[in-house]
């Protein structure tokens, strides 16, 4: 392991491709210093003034420089070798910089024809930039080549990886702000590296912006000597490049020499590994880039120190309403671009430096693999119904049943091989989670040290494990933004580790669809399992079925929750969700042996409608019903039929309706989300004065926020996790959260008036049996053998006449 | 910088002590297999037969003797030298070895009298484990010695730094899982040296525990070589030490000269800063121990190679009801640790190892750090009324609230810099959030290097700043945990970062609530502002208010929301956050200048209640309202008041009641909540039949959820955020989600039967203001003078004359 610490010495740039390079660069800059400020008299062509300035200045000056010097090099760098690339803009907060790259190249113009390249069109362009009906002031959807906002830091690195899975000819140059850095995600993401195939994948060149500052402080980075540094990176597996200075026409040689020296070597770790095999995991170049934080624009203001401090941050000059000086010096930052060499009377490039951008789809801006959904192929799907239970009576076998989704996402791998366009992922919990199937299909992939006792361990794995949901979900965005699919499994728990990045996934997918040319990509798909219900070794801490909340806030024309009850609902409901777009879909089921209860006929249909009366569990089929006993989940589905089977027992006359929901939003209104059932449907299944319990899987207030507005609302009465558990049986659990079949049946005889009278010695037997259960697990650490071999009785269907206890 | 790279060559231990310390590792290694496994027979004095075993085997055995190992040595170092240290156990699912070490030290029978130190008391100690009845399977509160449960991986170190910061005397050896250092929290948390100052702080020693394998997979820092993970931990800022190998006897002596070493080199830096002051950031020690997984388990089970191996990492052999010859192994594993040899006849330890134990609150166990409310002193503060805003007539002043509150946490500050017992936390947004006042009182902490240009940055700052809210609450967490106060300011949106790490928080709180020993802690205050409505730099990523959804699953006991409309309800609710106990506060608030509403005796007043009429305000007072206008959150108060505004001098004899509610948990039934106000309350308040319409700062189904069982809530309306924004006027972002002041007298106009015919001009003002809004701020770029400049105009109090219209 050597390291460059490059010092230019050779001067790459010829004197004419020097100034060029540096022209565009300053036409960028310019764009960008126009649209902070900007919204008329674009080209300074009439002394600025007041009224040509935004009356709010919104934007981050600091940052956009730096972003401009790399987009300017790495446009270089494509035309010199041929390059297949994209740009993440780790500091996403530099979207000026990222729309005024894309305008100077053409892209822009060609997505929004309004913003014409020449003087009305860069009014334009100023004018909407981080203004109302506008567009946003970071590297949004709206941004052409973006795939990544950068409004919530710390997803760079990650999401360049994501897109470079099986893209063997994708170049991403990630761009991480020193702030950035310093977030656990991206900490964590440079050991990306740990998981890429040259001869398969692509190549992220990452550039740490080292511009010295975040908001209002250093950076930690920017505060280690460049010794620290570079271990740090030879740790992580680089070989770090330093470019660093000032001075521009020095840095353009040497980041021109730097990127040269780069692709040569980067082209000669694909070339080895692609003629050779991939054995050795290569030690990947990166780019240390130290430059001032607002590099060219203001040095002092009033005084005080702006260039290379945090103060270069947002907006440098600002009181330009109050302060005269501020406007004279707004014009003279801008001058110095010297607009006149850059772009003509119309306001148009100059050829001579349009000519250094890419054309066509090398463009950055271009780059089809920065709106995924141009390149989308569709998964190829076994038929889900093969991978069926066959099940001849309801209740009576158990099956793991995220076992049997294993199998079929093992052939959902299979066919897609040659596409190279699935992965899976999870936080090396792939067999905990029961996917184990999978693995005869595909190994883990994994491109560090392989030993000989290693489990399905490989350099050309498709599913992909390490300790950090933040990894998982971050590549998994990466991947599925350019055009590909995957399934992310994971414990329910520790899904709310990446909330934030859901909520910042969810709301891209919102605002691509308000834009045309934004096409729709395969949706982001969780199984959540090991949940709850069923925490035997691990207890408390892994009790949290609260993602469900964090994801019902966002817009409903984005999110989709499934709570298959067993194995064959969960096929049915997987195939759907692989086959969706531009969803997030979010599946819990249980990876435990459970009971089953739908043959694959009536599984499709019940997922069809996503919710349903299970008759063969009912028996209110010639009459009104007593009580509606819904439950959602599969824990929360075996303990309503068990308390159904309890009081059928006791109270033969009780007419009792079941409702499973495997579909949540079908619970609310169809005004709040499109599944949402009819008020008129709800009303007929629910009934519109009988008490409803419902027993569900997750925290009880969701059903009250999902259904407040149904007719029967004020008799529903809803059981759920209420934040008691530990390490205990898994019926104890239930116990713990009233949620067990004996509390159910309590909650019908409280609530069913008839029973009222006649139930005390029932309410007995209940009180003793919770007693029993008391005894029975502190003296034997498992469940009362009636609870653990408790099957469902009563047989449907062609059995007609058992169907009745 | 230098590494040494120990290859051990002294043998620091005579052969008596090594024999012993090697005793002691098997004693707590039997003690934790005991745990997993027995019901009975603890000393195995009968043979071992199905009916000693616990029928479900429910533990982590992987971790557990390279956490033993650890204790073991941290014991001699404690005695040697005279340390005062804890223990922080990354991989937490190593439960038993915590369990084991604190009961052989004898910590764990004076907490729990009932596990004895004998052979009926081991055996309880056995049987509890992981049982039903029993205790949690991790480093939970239950633990003696525990400030972390290790349940959800990420957060060992992060906690560990929390500990020893102002602690100067403090030695906190932190193990890392190889696993959970794959977790972006834990890769982040590498860099908290840089905030370390080793005058006034403790010190962590790291131990990362390369035991090779997670739960399925190998791990990365696993397969990097020694020159890879040296580079690694310089990087990071250390000095790494290598412990390798699985002999045990040369791995003692490894493991006790290197750790002599260490403490030595500490003391060093420790004696060098705290004599000639702290310059120079030193490298800290810290070790990379590679020892097999499940060392001196079963090494092949069934054929099968288990010791290290992945398939070490829950229970190695499990099926002993249908092997019998796995209940042989079970038996010699367990009896290889030769029990006859390490506890007397009575089961208890000998006391030739006994003694090697440090003795009274050095034992780690015991150590008070560990439960901090044993140390906790309250904060001395100042009189919140000191900061009062001076308002004269509601609604007429503007201010920044949360620069009010700096003000006043700049003197709390002031007054606790003596007890060094309180510290300020914030990913880089401090000032942003208007707390700048506090660096009055002191600086950013900062131990990597300073330039002079540098804004209040010091080795002695008590403001923590890092781009890392994992950081910012891990820190947090581990310094209340010690029994500090702090204070952590975060932008709203991104608090969802560390919603799981607040879930584990709110947990880990609510189950020290049933421990009799452990004290109440200070609670974890959060200020969130740079809220959803005023985005103006950023836009959509920056808008999520969703983390009270999430807060509010936790248990009632522990959770505290509060939105103070104004600056002097802010002082007063943060003033009562900071003498809290053993809560989580999260204060809602903005940062941008907003009109004041209540005096400070009226705020007093409003904020005790936490919820109530504003009289002044509302024009109901001799009659029964027409309508409740409802408010919670700065904005959403701003926008009721406005549109109470609007509808008085259109509607004067409409009678409009306006209540604000600070404290949302005063919503929630009292059964609920214990702040909840009391049903007939709710009905005086809200009414039993008229119309509310509810302006909410966040989601608005969340009260929906509150309230739904309240009477009146089939009239209540709420209006809150609905995912929709951008880049947009502040006004205009209410306007998108018909929260702005004209909806909301729409809202009332659609709801108040009265109104309903004689409306109809009023509703196409609206209409017509609404469409003068959008033409406006698009030709403006900012809003209305009307909307901007808005005042209450119904003065009360001793101005009644003016208080109509
Ligand atoms: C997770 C997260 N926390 C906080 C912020 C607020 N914030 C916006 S920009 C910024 C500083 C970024 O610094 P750096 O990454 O160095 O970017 P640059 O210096 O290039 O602007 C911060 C803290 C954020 N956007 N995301
Ligand atoms: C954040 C998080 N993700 C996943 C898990 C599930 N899990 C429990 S233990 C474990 C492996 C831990 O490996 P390591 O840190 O190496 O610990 P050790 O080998 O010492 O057991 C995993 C993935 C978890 N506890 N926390
Ligand atoms: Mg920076
Ligand atoms: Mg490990």
């Amino acid at each position: 392991m050597t390291v460059a610490n490059s010092i230019s010495t050779k001067a790459p740039l010829s004197p004419e491709d020097l100034q060029k390079i540096d022209a565009y660069w300053r036409a960028a800059n310019y764009l960008s210093v126009g649209q902070i400020y900007l919204r008329d008299n674009p080209l300074l062509k009439e002394p600025l003034k007041l009224e040509h300035v935004k009356p709010r200045l919104l934007g981050h000056w600091g940052t956009t420089p730096g972003l401009n010097f790399i987009y300017a090099h790495v446009n270089r760098l494509i035309k010199r070798y041929d390059l297949n690339a994209i740009y993440v803009a780790g500091p996403g907060h530099g979207g000026p910089g990222m729309v005024a790259n894309t305008y100077l190249e053409g892209t822009y113009s060609e997505f929004y024809s309004n913003i014409t390249q020449d003087e009305e069109g860069m009014q334009k362009l100023f004018l909407q930039f981080s203004y109302p009906g506008g567009i946003p002031s970071h590297a949004a959807p709206e941004t052409p080549g973006s795939i990544h906002e950068g409004g919530e830091l710390g997803y760079a690195l990650v999401h360049a990886y994501g897109a470079v899975f099986d893209n063997p000819d994708l170049f991403v140059c990630a761009v991480v702000g020193d702030g950035e850095a310093e977030t656990g995600p991206l900490a964590a993401s440079w050991h990306s590296n740990k998981f890429i195939n040259p001869v398969r994948d692509g190549v992220v060149l990452p550039i740490l912006h080292l511009n010295g500052y975040k908001i209002a402080n250093p950076t930690v980075l920017a505060r280690l000597d460049d010794r620290e540094l570079e271990h740090l990176f030879i740790g992580y597996g680089y070989k770090p490049y330093f470019v660093e200075g000032s001075d521009p026409a020095t840095m353009h040689q040497l980041m021109a020499e730097t990127l040269d020296t780069i692709v040569t070597e980067i082209q000669g770790i694909q070339r080895e590994a692609r003629t050779h095999g991939f054995t050795d995991r290569p030690q990947y170049p990166m780019i240390v880039m130290r430059t001032p934080k607002g590099w060219t624009g203001p040095k002092v203001v009033d005084g005080v120190q702006i260039e290379n401090t945090f103060r270069a941050h947002q907006v440098p000059l600002s009181e330009l309403a109050s302060k005269p000086e501020h406007i004279q010096m707004l014009e003279s930052w801008m001058k110095g671009y010297k607009p006149e060499e850059l772009f003509d009377q119309t306001g148009k490039l100059i050829p001579e430096l349009a000519e250094l951008a890419p054309v066509g789809d090398q463009r950055m801006g271009a780059n089809p693999h920065a709106n995924g959904g141009l390149l989308i192929k569709d998964l190829r799907l076994p038929d889900f119904n093969d991978y069926a239970i066959d099940i001849k009576d309801p209740g009576t076998v158990a099956a793991e049943s995220t076992r049997v989704l294993g199998m079929f996402l093992r052939d959902v791998m299979n066919l897609n091989a040659e596409q190279r366009n699935f992965r899976v992922l999870s936080p090396d919990e792939n067999n905990s989670n029961r996917l184990t199937p999978i693995l005869e299909a595909t190994d883990r992939v994994w491109a560090a040290e392989i030993l000989p006792g290693d489990d399905h361990l490989s350099r050309d794995g498709r599913v992909m494990e390490v300790l950090s949901e933040h990894l998982c979900q971050g590549w998994l965005e990466g991947y599925l933004l350019t055009g590909r699919h995957g399934f992310f499994s994971c414990y329910e728990a520790f899904i709310h580790i990446v909330d934030s990045m859901f909520n910042q996934h969810a709301k891209w997918l919102e605002a691509c669809r308000h834009i045309p040319w934004r096409k729709p990509i395969a949706s982001l798909n969780y199984l959540l399992t090991s949940h709850v219900w069923r925490q035997d070794h691990n207890g408390f801490t892994h009790q949290d079925p609260g993602f469900l909340d964090v994801v019902i806030n966002k817009k409903a024309t984005i999110v989709r929750i499934y709570l298959p009850p067993d194995a064959n609902t969960l096929l049915s409901v997987a195939d759907h969700c692989l086959r969706s777009r531009h969803y997030v879909n979010v599946i819990v089921a249980g990876k435990q042996p459970e009971l089953q209860w739908l043959d694959m006929d009536a599984a499709v249909k019940h997922c069809t409608a996503g919710l349903g009366i299970w008759g063969w569990a009912s028996n209110d089929q010639a009459c009104e019903p007593d009580v509606v006993m819904a439950c959602a989940g599969d824990v929360p589905t075996l303990e309503t039929l068990a308390a159904v089977d309890f009081l059928r027992l006791h109270f033969p006359d009780l007419k009792i309706r079941v409702v499973n929901v495997v579909d949540l939003m079908t619970l609310q209104p169809q005004t709040e989300h499109p599944h949402g059932i009819s008020d008129r449907e709800f009303d007929s299944i629910f009934t519109t004065d009988k008490p409803i319990i419902f027993a569900f899987h997750g925290y009880p207030y969701l059903i009250h926020r999902l259904t407040y507005r149904r007719t029967n609302h004020d008799n529903l009465h809803v059981r759920g996790y209420k934040e008691e558990g530990t390490t205990t049986t898994p019926f104890d659990m239930v116990v713990l959260n009233d949620l067990d079949r004996f509390h159910l049946a309590q909650d019908v005889i409280d609530r069913v008036p008839q029973l009222k009278h006649r139930a005390a010695y029932v309410k007995q037997m209940i009180r003793d049996k919770l007693i029993d259960h008391q005894h029975y697990i502190i003296e034997h650490g498992e469940d009362m053998p009636e609870v653990e071999d408790w099957k469902w009785q009563y047989y449907s269907g062609s059995n007609a006449e058992k169907s009745q206890p």
